[in-house]
């Protein structure tokens, strides 16, 4: 349990933590995603913990962190004299720019091409599931897979069509944005509402907890932007809060411009 | 057991038998469907029994046929006299006609605009099946049918798309074409190529003869063609003996021109 809020950044960080996810590493993929995804983008220890410890995370959980990111090859790190300094690998710069285009883009561009991928009942479904892990499917029933685009080569197994949504109905609207999304997602967009109240002009807020407070928003429209599969429109229910979180996760990101990283250590 | 073939009309009644179906209410269903569709059109109790009994059917056979079908609602029979004729029923007519255009149709028109109809995985199942005892569909999958033209208007349940096909596996060709409908379209083109060799010249060939070999020809086919899906050509394996069947068929039915009812009372 954190003290009783004494200033706007702290209320501002209690009000933008995700009830949900509090994992470190998840955590750090996304500051690291926000702010230092370019080839020799490097966040010092120390500045890494200045930034994340105001969401009440310990120093002893960011190290146990950094540990498996390293182990999963994400991260790596380098020493100079006393001081480490942290960066995304070349897997993990790929693996945040693969997403990135999801989380940043103001105005998705909904592509109007889809196809859908049909698998035998029983014995066809692994060539399905291969290709729902490889890459963007909706997958709209356990053998029916729906993708952005034209139909690509799928190989012996699958049926392939071009398609035209017509009719979308409730059961797969629900598909598209569970209860568990939809509440996630009408949360981020109370909070973010919340936290702009609050938030001070721009030259009172510091460039660390500008980064912190990028960090946390990010960390929690991600989980929402990722989720939110790219279908159209008709896909959603109405009352879907999707695309006016999007629109205030952008109008707080854009009062904390993204700060330099050499300011984060001189702060 | 049939005694030894004595003439080419015997001969050519053995050929073109049905291995697999003398269903007599079902061959009866055929004659009608060929030759006394029209409001008005009749057949005498005495033809009938002379067109059908050279498949080798006893008359006590085609009188249970008669009851059955009179019971469904398929058949009515007046008398007049010591003669009795039997008619289709409106409803009979009716569903004669619905299938008359695909087991007539020389050249089959397939259709360029397709949808599909997706059922929820489990609960939604029964709205697809209604769909598909309602209508002309291919199951794709348990969940999943193809149907001819723009998506349906269709409730709340299912989930539709306007197709085109791209990519067509071989599970799906071994739907739309099983091993044993492409073994009796096999055997029906080779009964329609030897039939057709001992077929004399129409002058030769009597009313009842021509009704009786029509009927035979038309119930054999009715069987596949009525089985196959109206697919385009890429649903089928390559090896699919259907259009050489079709053209066969309608070679051999153009050598037995339809006879007029009263010809065959005439006789």
């Amino acid at each position: 349990m954190r003290d009783a809020p004494q200033s706007w950044f702290d209320t501002c960080a209690q009000i933008l933590t995700d009830p949900q996810n509090q994992r470190v590493w998840s955590i750090i993929v996304s500051l690291f995603g926000d702010l230092a995804q370019c080839p020799g983008d490097r966040l010092s220890g120390s500045a890494l913990s200045r930034i994340i410890m105001p969401m009440g995370i310990k120093p002893e959980a960011i190290r146990v962190a950094l540990h498996r990111l390293r182990k999963d090859g994400w991260i790596d790190s380098a020493r100079s004299g006393r001081a480490s300094a942290h960066f995304l690998t070349e897997f993990g710069r790929a693996r945040s720019a693969e997403v990135s285009p999801r989380i940043y883009t103001r105005t998705p561009d909904t592509p109007t091409d889809w196809h859908l991928l049909i698998a035998e009942d029983g014995s066809g479904q692994s060539a399905l599931d291969e290709m729902l892990l490889a890459a963007d499917y909706f997958s709209l029933a356990r053998n029916v897979a729906l993708g952005a685009g034209p139909a690509p080569e799928v190989g012996d197994e699958l049926m392939s069509f071009d398609v035209h949504a017509r009719a979308v109905p409730d059961w797969v609207r629900a598909r598209a944005c569970p209860g568990d999304l939809a509440a996630s997602c009408r949360g981020l967009v109370d909070a973010l509402e919340r936290a702009a109240a609050l938030l001070p002009s721009e030259a009172e807020i510091t460039p660390l907890q500008t980064a912190t407070l990028r960090m946390m928003i990010v960390h929690r429209w991600r989980r929402v932007a990722l989720r939110q599969p790219d279908l159209p429109a008709q896909f959603f229910p109405p009352d879907w809060p999707g695309p006016r979180c999007r629109a205030a996760v952008f109008r707080l990101l854009d009062r904390l411009p993204r700060p330099a990283l050499d300011q984060l250590d001189a702060d």
